[in-house]
């Protein structure tokens, strides 16, 4: 019926992506609790502010500082997310930055303009330098994003052609550099994914770079985020990006809503993980503190499930 | 990879349900117009209120006048619930009720007692002596519901086989009538269901009664709700019993926490199966304003997806 994974990485998303959307820049003391609140769940990963404009992202222009704030527990990856050169520089000057190299892609054209100012082939273009530029520094590839691939609001449905042409180009280029494949991230940016979208979209990636391990950066922005976890899981799919409390979106994905639901949610997801048998290395009742935690720093109710209701193994004793 | 059925009936409970478990008592004008809204979507039935004890639920006591205020709908079917005989008779004595009659079982001792104050197999009993009314009144038996089917947050996991054999029971009762059977309609009442354990449960009640239709009462207390459609979905089914905005929940089911999740959010598992391809007969975009008039009742964020997010179509034209 199915071809679980017995265990599953989540990397962490919500001090980045939970807090870049909010209109308002919480006290870096506040953040740097949550992260280490959450450094303390057994989460292997957590993203922890990005380099980017501070004129476009005013939320993230304190990154640096808050990788100082934070207290850094042994076997935890702390993370940042950057888009270009510039910032991969920054990151690479700032103490404690875990560096995962990192090339992004888009299979559309209007969310590359909107959100790197570029063409997604100029793009493409731009991540081969990044690609130079990280192995100039001796490091190797961590993840390849295909961004909108499952849809996105300002071209309407993406071919999967689309991702699966990409995907070629990254097989190609790699082997052009001599270095070894990435994790190819399928990034659902504006909840466009369906469980037989993605079981589609997972299954023809496969079928290209079988050798490569597949990952998901999803969004719950229509509901349907944890049935595609489930539908990932039934695939085989061992490495989700997710945020704590379902924190987070996408800031260009317009959905104009305040209350427009964000990133799958971790908790729910490792709820999920935890009642199909799959170990996940988290301890739910530690991740669903650090949800309430992040609900009280926001101040308003988030949309996680678990977080409000608990799981279930207190009944079972 | 999956069996999906051509078109799925949605039973909507939010009126109900959803107004039963607020601490308010919601004005009546209101409710009605709530009904009225939900009316116009194309959903075929709305369960419009309970006659039960007004000591118990004081929500529910004006279910014989608000029936009296809704603008009925051709082609609609307009329920109530009860939980006894003096319940149903007066459902019966109130005009504009469509009758449904039901029977209600439960797999959970504890759950029992909290919400019908017997035992289950006292229960069982009862819907005997229920069984007898309805069929002296020459009605045909509609449902039986099979409660806490997946678990109990008051005795812990449940027996798959206390569901099979309550399943046997009621097929012995109906061929001792000469009766035809009833929609077997599993309820998740309290929110322990995986897609794992839906499947599971799904299959060995269909291999017991091949010929009966099977329906779903699904909570999303866990997160895990469209992830449950979607599974049984996967199974053929294409009866689920969801709460307009994800309003709803279990009185008696000690989550403790006021934003916890209710009912299954029916625009959310509409938008799943519209993007599916399987029909219900729903306009999502009315169904959508319909939640947004519902949360703008209950004076609070709502758990619902898509009546934030919106649905897709308006991207693809």
């Amino acid at each position: 019926m199915s071809d679980f994974p017995n265990s599953v990485m989540f990397r962490e998303e919500g001090p980045r992506e939970g807090f870049q959307i909010e209109q308002t820049i919480y006290p870096l003391e506040q953040r740097a609790a949550l992260i280490d609140a959450l450094s303390d769940t057994g989460l292997s990963q957590i993203q922890v502010g990005s380099f980017v404009s501070p004129k476009w992202v005013p939320q993230m222009a304190d990154t640096a500082e808050l990788f100082q704030a934070i207290e850094r527990k042994p076997g935890v990856r702390y993370s940042a997310l950057w888009l270009n050169s510039r910032g991969y520089e920054q990151a690479r000057e700032t103490p404690g930055v875990d560096l995962d190299p990192r090339l992004l892609f888009y299979a559309s054209d209007a969310f590359s303009l909107k959100n790197n100012n570029c063409f997604m082939i100029e793009m493409r273009d731009r991540q081969r330098a990044m690609l130079d530029h990280y192995l100039a520094d001796g490091l190797e590839l961590d993840s390849a994003y295909l961004m909108t691939a499952f849809g996105c609001n300002y071209e309407g449905a993406v071919d999967p052609a689309r991702v699966t042409d990409l995907c070629q180009w990254i097989v190609d280029l790699c082997a052009e550099k001599s270095t070894p494949l990435p994790k190819f991230i399928l990034a659902d940016t504006m909840g466009w994914a369906t469980p037989h979208s993605m079981k589609m979209l997972i299954g023809l990636v496969r079928d290209l770079v079988p050798d490569a391990r597949v990952g998901l950066h999803l969004h719950d922005t229509r509901g349907t985020g944890i049935a595609n976890v489930y539908a990932a899981l039934e695939m085989g799919v061992d490495l989700f990006e997710s945020s704590v409390a379902g924190l987070g979106g996408c800031p260009f994905a317009s959905h104009g809503d305040r209350q427009a639901a964000g990133n799958v949610c971790t908790e729910d997801a490792v709820f999920l993980c935890h009642e199909l048998g799959i170990a996940t290395g988290i301890d739910l009742d530690a991740l669903v503190e650090a949800a309430r935690m992040a609900q009280d720093i926001i101040g308003r109710p988030l949309t996680g499930k678990v977080m409000h209701s608990g799981g279930l193994d207190k009944y079972r004793s």
